[in-house]
């Protein structure tokens, strides 16, 4: 069967991630994603988790509490300035991100993400990558400029060489009210 | 790691196959997606493999005969009159197709497949498919007339209807040279 948008999200980000590892929660929202990783990299890994918004930092703690999470650093930041948070041993060890891109489900749409910050933060996480590390992207687009982020993004991932990196787009063609999908960057060994 | 989209339509096509089903191979081309659907319904099961071509046809039969595979009914005719050859019971047994939309990869680019016969075939496989059926499509598009196949097969794909399939695209943004791409309709079940 199909995988759904969100289950394949997950299992691509799971895929690359073993314990002790460093992942990165770009947009932390309500949580969900951050307690994902936090599982999936163990307590001798690290989960940074971003997010611009106080709301989604807030209801981010709360469940972290709730599932007596640690291994997560909350960062209340936009996912652009992710290079100033991570420290030379994060970077060695950094398996993957994943990204919700647009507005944080069940909240306010006219806080959204922006194709400049998007990009920013993806290019620096691109580079610190380890190989066979992977970027996930979950891409909403419904909302007044989802058209123009996702063209935007598209564009700019599809310049990636493809000597370093491989770029999936995955997603439904015949589903109604612009269902998210997902672009997947995964680092790869250079062959030259 | 991101899987390459020849081994995702094959591992596509086998997750919706089980031994007895009936299968077909709508481009037989060489023979190679034949093989793979002949030990994946079993001896139990039937392949109905079809090409245009006499030289696919011919090849296909060689490579079947070296490898000793009797579930397989070669069709020397386009996959628009897929329906003809179809009986009842076959019908009733349909799990999946597989096509390669394009070329003869390794043959002559100009003998390719045309977006009418191409909807025709999967409009009525699909009709005939099983709940949870597949029809994997692995889209070349580096030829003369490639680009439209392409749009007017998704342009066509887009307007089936998500209570009854889902219509994945699966790619990669960032290769050379057009690689092919999948695009895979799932039967459902009717929710309605």
């Amino acid at each position: 069967m199909l995988k759904r948008v969100l289950p394949y999200a997950h299992q691509l980000i799971q895929s690359a991630i073993k314990a002790g590892d460093t992942v990165i929660d770009a947009t932390c929202g309500n949580g969900h994603d951050t307690v994902i990783l936090s599982h999936a990299t163990g307590p001798d890994g690290l989960v940074y988790a971003f997010d611009v918004q106080a709301q989604a930092i807030e209801q981010t703690r709360n469940r972290l509490a709730e599932e007596n999470i640690t291994n997560v650093r909350l960062i209340h930041d936009g996912h652009q300035n992710v290079a100033a948070y991570l420290d030379d041993d994060d970077k060695k060890h950094l398996a993957g991100a994943i990204f919700n891109l647009g507005y944080l489900p069940g909240s306010d749409k006219t806080v959204i993400t922006t194709p400049a910050n998007t990009i920013v933060a993806i290019d620096q996480i691109a580079e610190y990558l380890k190989t066979g590390g992977i970027i996930v992207c979950v891409v909403y687009y419904g909302h007044s400029g989802g058209e123009l982020e996702k063209n935007t993004l598209i564009k700019h991932l599809q310049n990636y060489d493809q000597k370093h990196f491989q770029v999936l787009q995955y997603g439904f063609l015949n589903q109604k009210n612009n269902p998210p999908f997902v672009l997947a960057i995964e680092k790869i060994k250079n062959l030259s």
